[in-house]
């Protein structure tokens, strides 16, 4: 299965080198690896060097990276302002997919040919080759595509989690959302329709509204409306025909996060998982006191730390996994760049455009 | 014991009215009664006026007001400012405390002669009589005394419950509030000494600070600082004898609520129950997502009206008498005044001034 896969994915002249690789299997991989010796930025800070990987520990898995995600967050993480600082010299990259190559002596869960994904923060996953523990990584079924993989570990668990934990929801309620194209929101309101769940989408006015508002209730979004309109004393109104919603996602802040924790049924909860306006929330006390409305945030990164190794993590991944397979599930719109190619993929993610989130994918063809 | 009650309290002339209202027990009562037709200003709106009382139904009690609170939420009610809005023309007044008189057929739980208090908001209580459901009542010890009781169900209960529902605490962990000197304040700390917590209080700078801080330190604070105090950077350093605070309770909102949030540890929790300020509360978003700090509201009325009847609320007052008759809990500081003085001792409310909030409570002489 290695071989196949090196065949479909690297070029007669990388495929040499990964031949070299094979040979080398009994000692060690000389793995190219973005790495940073200091915080900066990307284009300044980021050197493609080669690393040697050591053979698997005893509880170890040697893995051949296929492709990771260039997420906000890393880019953050690298500039030194992310509350995750890696010790440095580091490894950029948070998530991503890949084939099990070796494994070490204990390892038990893991075999050679397996597909799995990076499932902890912080370890480095912009390289082609590493050594991860087995508490590190999720086996998943190999015909999952190749981008939904490498993007399965952070954004669908983020959707996924503030769906479950903060309200407890039935069929037929009704959530809203700001940020409603970004990856996170393309999710939530997939996992909406696939829940029996409405949900209300709030987007930046744009020239190609139209197409986005088709685009989201394609993908299962109730209804879609701008920041403008929800800013309208009329808003209710215009949303009459829908529960008042019990639930609101909230990645922007400022006043479009009052403006939706207006329309929030008594004893609703906003759940905060980004602040794309760099504006605080702003709570007027009569929400908080006599319509009992809560404000609370969202950190996958913790929440998975917390669920390291526990039931609920496996359900909902094998959950998630199971959405994607069965085309319940799509994840966002996506461009394949060659790793060498980094600064062209940091660039774009830093300066994305279009109508809805595009994630880069670093491919990792050696 | 009604008629020995009548000698301690009322005056010659009042008692020639007593008697004839004792002559008249079989027909009907008439209640002085502060009652206003239309919303507004208390001094404009409401009038002392005579009501006749019928018997009391078979569920019902009928019972001699004794002493009353003026609350600032009785007043906002009044003005019709207040999310409570009784049906006009309604007798103001939502907490007091009286005695039975009589008892309709099917009642068990009352007898006359017991001291009682009204538990359920907006039935008037700025009365000499009303009949009451037995529901709407809770049988309280002669012991306890007359301020104590008739400001048992608004303030204790709010404090009460803001520790009890929001976070877990352990002996030795730390709460942090604003308004400290506030009649919910004094509370709290006393709360926090009789079950073993640090508590913080904030309180604005004046003339007699020193004075006021020994004051809320006798009542159980372990330490008490200014607003702007709290506002320092240096102010954790301050405060490093102290665990972070998990729990923070906010009256004032504004800046001051925000400086209080950094105070709190991670997962921790501000629970706001007024908005002194008229400021909202301002949530920075990385205190959301990554310190995980929540932001709740409490009103103790909507508490108070879902657990009508219940266990939590019957064991809650059990245990809040019981610190009133040892000694733990002490009332705010407070002014009898006489029912007919009512406008006086609305002005004096809206006019607080001095150390500490003080209550004023009209005394039923009648």
């Amino acid at each position: 299965m290695f071989s196949q896969l090196l065949r479909r994915h690297i070029t007669p002249t990388l495929q040499r080198r990964a031949t070299s690789i094979e040979q080398r299997r009994t000692t060690c991989i000389c793995a190219q690896s973005l790495q940073y010796c200091e915080n900066g930025e990307p284009a300044d800070v980021l050197q493609l060097v080669e690393l040697d990987i050591s053979e698997p520990k005893m509880n170890e898995v040697l893995v051949r990276l296929l492709a990771a995600p260039i997420n906000p967050a890393d880019i953050n993480t690298i500039q030194g302002k992310y509350p995750v600082k890696p010790p440095l010299p580091a490894i950029a990259g948070n998530e991503g997919v890949g084939e099990v190559l070796r494994t070490g002596g204990s390892v038990q869960k893991f075999k050679r040919g397996q597909r799995v994904v990076v499932v902890e923060n912080g370890l480095g996953t912009w390289r082609t080759h590493a050594n991860f523990t087995e508490q590190q990584l999720l086996c998943i079924p190999h015909e999952m595509d190749l981008a939904s993989a490498a993007t399965l570990v952070v954004n669908p668990p983020t959707a996924y989690r503030m769906l479950k934990d903060f309200v407890p929801l039935a069929q037929g309620d009704c959530i809203i959302q700001n940020g409603a194209n970004s990856a996170v929101g393309q999710i939530v309101h997939q996992l909406c329709k696939a829940w029996g769940l409405k949900s209300i989408g709030i987007v930046r006015n744009r020239p190609n509204l139209e197409e986005l508002k088709t685009y989201l209730k394609l993908l299962g979004a109730s209804e879609v409306i701008t920041e403008e309109e929800l800013a309208q004393k009329d808003v209710a109104t215009k949303l009459c025909k829908l529960p008042s919603p019990r639930l609101a996602l909230n990645c922007v802040g400022g006043k479009n996060a009052s403006d939706m924790a207006k329309l929030l049924a008594a004893k609703g909860v906003m759940v905060t998982y980004g602040g794309m306006s760099r504006k605080p929330v702003m709570i007027p006390t009569p929400a908080l006191i006599f319509k009992s409305i809560s404000f609370c945030g969202f950190w996958v990164t913790h929440w998975m730390r917390e669920h390291k190794g526990k039931p609920e993590r496996d359900k909902m991944f094998a959950e998630l996994i199971e959405f994607f397979n069965k085309g319940k599930l799509k994840g966002a719109k996506h461009e394949m760049v060659p790793l060498k190619e980094y600064k062209t993929a940091v660039a774009a993610t830093l300066n994305v455009k279009g109508m809805v989130g595009k994630k880069y994918i670093l491919e990792m063809k050696c």
